[in-house]
């Protein structure tokens, strides 16, 4: 953790909320409330999981100092029982996720919070904040390397992120989304992940000319020799003098490997063409042509079809501000609170809106799989006193149009439950995974996906479905409430 | 600041840049950088400046620790004499900028740093991602106070906000860009300012019914009672409740202020008025009535337009992304360097682009006020040892169409420099001004321009006029690199 204390990241109507619950009778029953999503960014088919290591800290940290509750007293608002409650104030409660890397998808809770009503609303805010920002970025990054193909995608946006932690987090998140390194420090650092960069042009304008720039670069970084070559012409000047460098570093003997040229300006998909066929006559064939300056995936993939010869992509603005799609619109509702008898009872927000109607009672989620092809064919929500039989046939079917059924025999399926422990009773159980892990994580995640739903734009739409039991129960409290 | 150290908050070549200045002859050349922008966000007319307080902050706490150097190390990248020299780091350079607050245009130096290269070199990362972000968010902010017209407009977005820092700092911008307050706990502990927020759904299903709910609120918070009415049904249920609650407070002697309802979903201009009429009717003319959900100054403008009775606008994602242009495109460029005769030698940066092209020298950036209606004329770009002369005419004339020109007579107008020293010889030569005073700041800057510069959509375009001295030096310049 970077910060101090994250405590006060919450909307200030949490803690007039939790002020309101702890003078009501409500004040130690527990409440059940899901983190989902709507509808994936970007229009993307999926969307990956992240943030969750970030979120288990500022969990794990949670506390008022005597300068919170001095500040609060100054509001006038708060009574002096509640902020006497803050002074000790700690998460009790049970946290249940999806981890970090997996493909999620909307509607499935991706984090599950039982606590009492107190503390799950306390941290309402700062959860959707951490999960929102990385999911969404990871989800970005994860469309811009499928654009790549094989090339490796370097994250370079820290200069346009929407500040700091925009910058870091969302270079962390850009790793997990498939990026191969990112420009920036802190991440590496913090985050054991490649670093990766080499010059800007003040560099080549601070000497007399292009040629001598290049040759102290050459110099000084033999072994990382990515030279910017759009200072004065891309064609002219540039590819000309990095050639005349590596020239003269294999007549003193340097062995090249990871060394070429980066393109930041002009057409790429021509430039591109043009510098590989001077590089390649000059016996640089294996010299990396790398471009960056305003990229994104649909760019990417349109130059690739030109045949652009481009091998490493940075990407900067638009993947660390998910530019067309700049937030992830993660929502935290109530699912169910214990009643007088200390039973969980289910819940439900209406809404004018279809979609926007919540899932009622406590949850778990089910990834089923063919076994045959050990693909994903849907996921399942059910209550959580469900379980699969996998000795009887499965049957799936769509919520929306419930003709639409699916039946899997016992042999040709398996499944995974999603939702995995994070804190229970206020401690923290699980170890977060090293973002290369989480990498990892993703492209297995992935890899379990068809095609099909990774196309960048309109993808076939993957299958979430409810158990029997859950529509039941959400029928059955839609039909009470309204009538 | 909330972090221990933001040091590596940089592109890495930043660093191998610093390394390589470090063994070259311009290792204590002091050099000139801009930041400056090429576009206003969203379409605008002008943009508001910001962050520089939590820059100053960066700059004076830049340090390497041993850690970083360890890390450094691990990365056999750099040579040690250069990692030896980073250990007793810290900036020993010049800053000057705009500040924060002030309406700035494309193409003037925002911020002006001198320092030796490596230097100058290391911040460039971290000033443009603290400037370019609060900038973004404070330009949004205006664009949404202005379509709001003199209504309050609260900035409700953490949730949604690219990580903590955007949240918090974007709270902070979106202080200064106008709003009257924001519902960020932590932003308003840190930068005092007026925090706000009632409840959410969740309070009303944690409760029997809506009115139990209700009553539960009011008896809490009888002072800051805003009531949130779309739970279950606005107009049958929400705002009936409401009243009820309002007419129990009063028999109850308590004095009503502050309070009325909050509108979350459905059709803002018919609920508003429908709302409006039965709250008149039974006698809380002087209610609120409050709205949110996916607002931006476009449906604003529209929902006023159409005479909504809403008096308190809650924006969240749209303002906090700066949803349709999420990066301010800073750019961060040398304008000169110090030559072996120790004089500044200025640069300039070509582009096919003839608005890429950059202006060259050390800079100084005027605001031409009319003495008649001390509205803002133009501003004036110089080169640094430039004056104007306010005994004889000025002569300003467009860049791009030089036979544009306007002549003001001495009694015409009167001027104002807008960089300030910030940074002198390393040392913080400047307390930053409250964010409080810093709205205030933003608000007299505004005033004096005239309301075509503030449209939403197509503004007239505020000339930024360079001097004849420097109009002279960049087109010499030009002549001499193109041959």
């Amino acid at each position: 953790m970077l910060y101090h204390n994250l405590t006060l990241l919450t909307d200030f109507y949490e803690l007039t909320m939790m002020n309101g619950f702890f003078h009501s009778a409500n004040r130690d029953k527990k409440a059940v409330f899901d983190m989902f999503y709507r509808k994936n960014p970007s229009g993307n088919g999926y969307a990956i999981a992240a943030g969750l290591e970030q979120l288990a800290d500022y969990i794990e940290n949670l506390h008022f100092s005597e300068e919170d509750i001095d500040y609060f007293n100054s509001l006038n608002v708060f009574t002096p029982q509640f902020l006497d409650y803050l002074r000790n104030f700690s998460f009790s409660g049970d946290i249940y996720a999806v981890p970090e890397g997996t493909v999620i998808f909307p509607s499935e809770p991706i984090i599950r919070v039982t606590a009492p009503i107190m503390e799950a609303q306390l941290i309402e805010t700062a959860l959707l904040n951490i999960i929102n920002h990385q999911s969404l970025i990871a989800t970005k990054a994860s469309r811009v390397v499928y654009a790549a193909g094989g090339d490796a995608v370097l994250e370079f946006g820290l200069r346009r992120a929407q500040g700091p932690d925009a910058g870091l987090y969302g270079a962390r998140a850009a790793i997990i989304g498939g990026c191969a390194a990112t420009s920036n420090t802190l991440c590496g650092r913090l985050f054991d992940v490649p670093v990766k960069g080499t010059h800007a042009h003040s560099w080549v304008m601070s000497f007399p000319d292009e040629l001598t720039a290049f040759r102290h670069y050459a110099k000084m970084f033999p072994y990382a020799c990515i030279l910017l070559v759009d200072t004065y012409d891309t064609l002219k000047s540039g590819v000309p003098n990095a050639i005349t460098v590596f020239k003269e570093m294999q007549n003193s003997g340097i062995p090249l490997s990871n060394y070429g040229v980066r393109l930041d300006s002009g057409d790429f998909a021509y430039l591109s063409k043009e510098a590989r066929k001077m590089l390649d006559e000059a016996g640089f064939t294996d010299s990396i042509i790398s471009a960056s300056s305003d990229l994104n995936e649909y760019l990417i993939q349109t130059l690739k079809q030109q045949g652009a010869k481009i091998n490493l992509w940075g990407v900067g603005t638009q993947l660390i501000t998910s530019d067309d799609c700049p937030a992830f619109g993660g929502v935290y509702k109530i699912a169910a609170q214990e009643n007088e008898f200390g039973e969980m009872e289910p819940k439900i927000k209406l809404s004018e809106n279809p979609e926007k109607i919540t899932n009622p009672g406590v949850k778990k989620v089910f990834r089923i799989y063919s076994s045959k092809t050990h693909k994903a064919k849907a996921d399942l929500i059910t209550l959580e006193d469900e379980e699969i039989d996998a000795s009887s046939p499965l049957v799936l079917f769509d919520p929306n149009n419930t003709w639409k059924k699916m039946i899997l025999q016992p042999d040709e399926f398996y499944y995974k439950e999603l939702l995995q422990p994070v804190f229970i009773n206020g401690k923290r159980v699980q170890k977060s995974p090293t973002v290369t892990e989480i990498k990892k994580i993703r492209q297995e995640s992935l890899d379990s996906f068809w095609d099909e739903h990774k196309r960048l734009i309109n993808p076939q739409i993957y299958y979430v479905d409810l158990s029997d039991k859950l529509y039941e129960l959400k029928a059955t409290m839609l039909c009470k409430i309204r009538g």
